[in-house]
C-alpha cells in the first residue's frame, strides 16, 4: 500500500510542482526533489535568471537543502526525482553526492549528461522516463511561449 | 607594466591564496578567482566540509560571485583562475557562463574534466600549468597530513 503511494510517478508529480513554480516565474520549468526514506528532504526548481546564477539549477538546490537536511555530505540513501535529464554540471555534482538513485523524466537531447558517457558515481542507479510526457510538455510550452514573446 | 603586474601569475598566486583558506580550515587545498578588466570580481574556496555541501566547490563560489558583481549571468569578459584543474561539475558550470578564458594550476588526473573530454563552451580558452608546482605542493601537504592523522 505504501508502496503504491510512494511510487516514482508519485514523487515525480512533485518534482513537477517544483518545475510549475519555475514555469510561473518565466525559468526554464525543471523540478527536482530529493527523497529519503519516503520522504522529501530537499527540492528546488530552476532560478537561473532571478537569481542570475547559472549555478542555480533544481538539482544543485536539492542536494544542498538535502545535505543541509541530512546533515551528511553523501545521499547514498536517497532518490532525486528531476522533471529533464540532468546537465553535465548537475551530474557532476550527482557524482560527488554519491546519491542512490536518480529517476528522470524526459531526456535533454541537447544538454544531458548522458550523451557524455556516465559520469555518475558507479553505484548510482540510472531511472528515465517517469512521466515522461508531462515532463517534456512543460518544457515545449514554456519554450513555445518564450519564441511568441 | 600593467601587463606585467596583472600576468597569469599574479592572480595565480591570489588563488593560491584562497587555497590556502582552505588548507587552514581543514578543506582540501583549492583557490579560484574570477577577473574582470584585471580585477577580482570573484573568489572562493573549497567549503565542502565547513558547508556540508559537495556543491561548495572553489570555482562555484567564485562564478555565483562574480555574477553576483556584475549582474550577469555570462562571464565572457572574464577570467577564471583555479588552483586545480576543474572537475565535471565545474567544468558544466564554466561552461553555463560562457567564460572567456579558465587558467589552472596543476592537473588532476583522478577528478579533472579534461579526462572526458573538453565539456567547456567552445569560446571558452584554456590555458593549464601556472605556478602548478606550487598549486600542486599544497594538495600533496594536505593529503600527506591528513593521512597521517
Amino acid at each position: 500500500m505504501l508502496n503504491e503511494l510512494f511510487s516514482h510517478d508519485f514523487f515525480m508529480k512533485m518534482a513537477l510542482k517544483e518545475a510549475e513554480k519555475a514555469f510561473v516565474e518565466n525559468e526554464v520549468p525543471v523540478g527536482c526533489v530529493v527523497v529519503c526514506e519516503n520522504q522529501i528532504i530537499g527540492k528546488g526548481h530552476n532560478l537561473t535568471e532571478k537569481l542570475v546564477d547559472v549555478t542555480a539549477h533544481a538539482e544543485m538546490q536539492a542536494i544542498t537543502a538535502a545535505s543541509n537536511y541530512l546533515g551528511a555530505k553523501y545521499l547514498t540513501e536517497c532518490t532525486l526525482y528531476v522533471t529533464i535529464e540532468p546537465c553535465v554540471m548537475c551530474a557532476g555534482a550527482i557524482f560527488w553526492s554519491q546519491i542512490g538513485k536518480v529517476v528522470y523524466g524526459a531526456r535533454d537531447e541537447k544538454r544531458g549528461f548522458t550523451k557524455m558517457g556516465n559520469l555518475l558515481h558507479p553505484k548510482t542507479e540510472i531511472i528515465s522516463g517517469i512521466l515522461e510526457n508531462e515532463c517534456s510538455e512543460l518544457m515545449k510550452i514554456f519554450f513555445k511561449k518564450l519564441r511568441e514573446t
